[in-house]
């Protein structure tokens, strides 16, 4: 059986796995107060070229979204993101059970577009009934987005700029950041991201970490507080530096980019060969998940001998499904699985 | 330097450690629907003497009190604490987060008496202006207490009768259930806990794991989308197996009470060690947590030699500290410890 | 100078006052506990045939919205509404405050369909992450919508049977009920809303009182805590006998239909009367909210003699406004009125 | 029968009354945005010597509290109040719904003091744990208090000088404020208050209106998005000119202090009279509530024909019940009133 489902499957990288071992013994302060915290922050500020950032380490990727749009929005405001995003369909409520409503604009393979952000500010603005709505307090993007697909640099500068005009933060959900920048022929940098960012988050858990992504705030200030509201979130591990240890880990002579790296081109190797077996992909996704759309037929003879994401109906014959590759996806398990189609 | 500020300072039980390292590379589904979680929650039914019970992994202690707590109560409803309890002071307003308002009572070294459950709940249904107020919707008490005290049966089953007969549930806070269980002289068993709780947790962070807690419903109907409330709380882990797995160990062969036993140990020697050097102990806990006495003068003297948790003033020139052991302690550090006071 | 900006412009209709004034002296007990609450609610139960109701008053719209549905959802679940729903647009994120998702469907003017509806909850159901999600809870319909159009009886009993396949209640916003049973060539009654719905308010404050909307729970047992809710809401006025008395003499002698069915006949004059000028209307309302499409260059002529509600704009060179009649519209103003156009 | 159970029972004063017919067909805009109102905020800014306050008008006082507290605190904040304290006791849980911790300090005959709120506050920030605390983010004082007790103008200046030192804001919740500003021997004035609150409210439901209570904020600064905070607490009338006309008649030629002087020498006619019969007073009102201490027997006797409001129980065989004058009150319901004692 093979299993391609998503990229949290496996446990973390050797390498982490190796350190958490070599300091079981060392006394740590805790609530994140320590010094492997403290280190891996400086490399994420380094690899960030954002000497002053504020960084934070939370334990998942829903934990992070709530909180950050929870400690940036005030009462009255909503987050703007694409219908798509993590936040609007898979986090059970997270956001608006602080009280804030998600305003959900059309989106194109997952993301969204500068114009419609400035037009849906615009319009709001214009409202003569604005004081009787919610307004829109910040805007979040994925990158990649849920479908596996990526912004440019152009894309983000103009998303940057729209949310610079209205004078409202840009927030990024970078749950699979490092296959985003690591993929074939982005012209995005993580120093282009600290730049055009209010908020980020580089994430751990999905990207060769047993658990953990880290909360960057490029400017320090806007992270007033951030500690007691990841708090009152449940956010805070006692255990902090095991977070600090593993983006330690990540962060040296990068790692997390090669993790990133190796997986994205086992993805696209499959998706070529996918696409010379005559399969359609659903999305142009460079990165490490692809969307593949299968027979139904097809379905039920995959289904003895691998699983995978179920995505969504592609029309009433076929499907769409998810294959994903991680930091142990070999390239004899690519090879077999091509081998199934 | 010694360390002894708390029981989340090292990393985890070497055979914790172990386990993860081996199933490194399996390949396991996400969001806790696995084997090792399915395995840690049949061990933990049985040692509860359980078997129907529903059981559930979460990341901390503050997430599981919120996520429980928000999943019982009624909008209308709010829950029951004494006034020293975890998730009145320390958890930065998580539970009211969620829209529940904490009711404090009196307590005695961290305990609730059944008695002024009973009269709270019997003023608030005798007043006439009851349908004004905040309904009792449910009593939470931790075992240890944040006193590193302990309640008897007869005090527990008070405790539960009382809830039963205003009909509620009883939530027990089990951060550190272990050391709690395995105290000298305790006539409490988890078997008995299952019993009289309507649900609680045991505490893994604090008991030899990386991170990690599991909720147990003895009654599992009453664990009604209990991982949706998860999730919207940002509690659900993506590889939710690694709580499972830590469990898992735990479970196995009584690790998880011989690691509290030993540090219990530990610090009974530390306390008796105390005693006899002319120190006051502030509460009388036969657990892990040790709360002394110390004139100001002699803290200063320890800072050079010594971490600890400052717990409160005593009066003008004592003050109390808190002294933890834990899986990782060792006869030596208490014996190097005592030489300092 | 006229005003046709809404049918809130004026104070009550003078039978009322004139009550309020004959009881101004009465002693009442607070907090709707009184005999003017009890005779509306008795009132309020025989209009709909529905004996055992349970009837509660409270101030406004968006408090009655806001008190449903958190009364009625459970912590995981979201309501399902038109995406022009008042509270999906009006109501500055009131039911997100309390934490619910709002799940918007698309519509068509103003209304949700029956299969739209079956279509989502399947949907719902049978995804395979739908643990993920927040899960649809209730539906929410307005009546008229915020167009000024009308489900017919056949739809309603489809979105009933919708629901109740679903096992969710069905809840109606009924801020100007009265003309939406009032209108020409309705199938809709009262005594069917009460056999449709869940729950459901009859708006006061927009059919001719000072304030008050009246909510019924057809089947009490689903009014569980109401009081407290509206508590913990705000709604509770401490002289809710003046909500009482208000709606005992809307409902005394069909005078809240009169009201209602006075107000619309005028409006489908204006209406007649706009089409006759060659005007065209932006829905089909038969309702007191008329909504018509007029070019800018005449807003700005109309802007000289007339207030109006500016709806949205049409095309390039034309505007949507909305003109409503009330209990206090006189032919005389309309006759005014559509010499302005 | 008598009836003295509270300053509620009873319609609006005449003069409000009138005027409401008065202006009954005039045609205004909704929400608040009209001339009623803005003639009403004048003359409140007037009388408070403020020429720059924002003034709203909300429906009630449980809504005022709620709206005012979630709109000034951030999301680590708490609102320091007395556990007596309306918002801490009979409001439901409204401040906890919109996920506001209330931290509670003991009180004396419902009053807080200075020392209490600068100790409380000093404490918070030597803590060590704080940011795993609730940060104390303004305090609330009821004048009069839930006792009908005052402070002085010493306290009150005292208690400003706590907050401004620890830079939160000053909240005083007037529900009953005319009594207290025109109780006898009092040395508070309304000037005082905007000088040494941040946010009050002046509460007319209380004192003489059908409903409403003007929320006042001396610098508007503070009120930043009010508008739209108090539509998502449900707290907007459509009709909101009801509650600007009946502010605008209280504070035309000193209505309001009118009402509530005359109010509170009956008041005090009656504590004289109970106490010259011999019974004892549960505080030292000067206000028109009045709470006694009556013997259980005697109250069963007062059953026959009087209705108050139950307080609390005093001892094994006496009670605590309140009495309270009204802009109703007559001289004559006062000696009926003393006879039956």
């Amino acid at each position: 059986m093979l299993h391609f489902d998503s990229d949290y499957m496996e446990g973390a990288h050797p390498e982490i796995l190796r350190r958490l071992a070599e300091i079981n013994f060392e006394k740590n302060a805790g609530y994140g107060q320590d010094e492997h915290c403290r280190s891996a922050a400086r490399k994420i500020r380094s690899a960030c070229f954002c000497p002053d950032a504020a960084v934070y380490f939370l334990p998942g990727g829903t934990q992070s979204n709530a909180t950050v749009i929870d400690s940036l929005l005030k009462g009255y405001q909503g987050v703007v993101t694409a219908k798509t995003g993590h936040i609007n369909v898979h986090e059970a409520g997270a956001i608006e059970a602080y009280g804030h409503k998600i305003l959900a604009l059309e989106q194109s393979e997952g993301k969204l577009e500068a114009k419609a952000i400035t037009a849906f500010l615009d319009a709001f603005h214009a409202d003569p009934t604005k004081e009787h709505m919610v307004e829109p307090g910040m805007v979040c993007i994925s990158h990649p987005t849920e479908y596996g697909t990526l912004y440019t640099a152009a894309e983000l500068e103009a998303i940057s700029a729209a949310c610079r005009r209205g004078r409202i933060p840009l927030y990024l959900d970078g749950a699979r950041l490092g296959y985003g920048l690591s993929a074939q022929g982005t012209d995005v940098t993580l120093r282009m991201l600290a730049q055009l960012c209010d908020v980020f988050y580089i994430g751990g858990t999905k990207v060769g970490a047993l658990l953990g992504e880290a909360v960057v705030f490029p400017n320090p200030t806007l992270a007033d507080h951030f500690f007691t509201y990841s708090k009152r979130h449940g956010g805070v591990m006692a255990k902090g530096w095991i977070q600090g240890v593993q983006f330690d880990v990540l962060f040296t002579d990068g790692l997390y980019f090669d993790i990133a790296g190796r997986a994205n081109a086992l993805a696209l190797e499959l998706k070529q060969g996918l696409v010379q077996k005559g399969y359609r992909m659903f999305t142009d996704s460079v990165t490490n998940q692809q969307l593949v759309i299968v027979s139904d037929e097809k379905l039920l003879e995959l289904d003895q001998k691998l699983t995978y994401s179920y995505w969504e109906r592609f029309d009433e014959e076929h499907s769409v499904i998810r294959l994903a590759t991680s930091w142990a996806t070999t390239q004899e398990q690519i090879t077999a699985l091509l081998e199934l189609f």
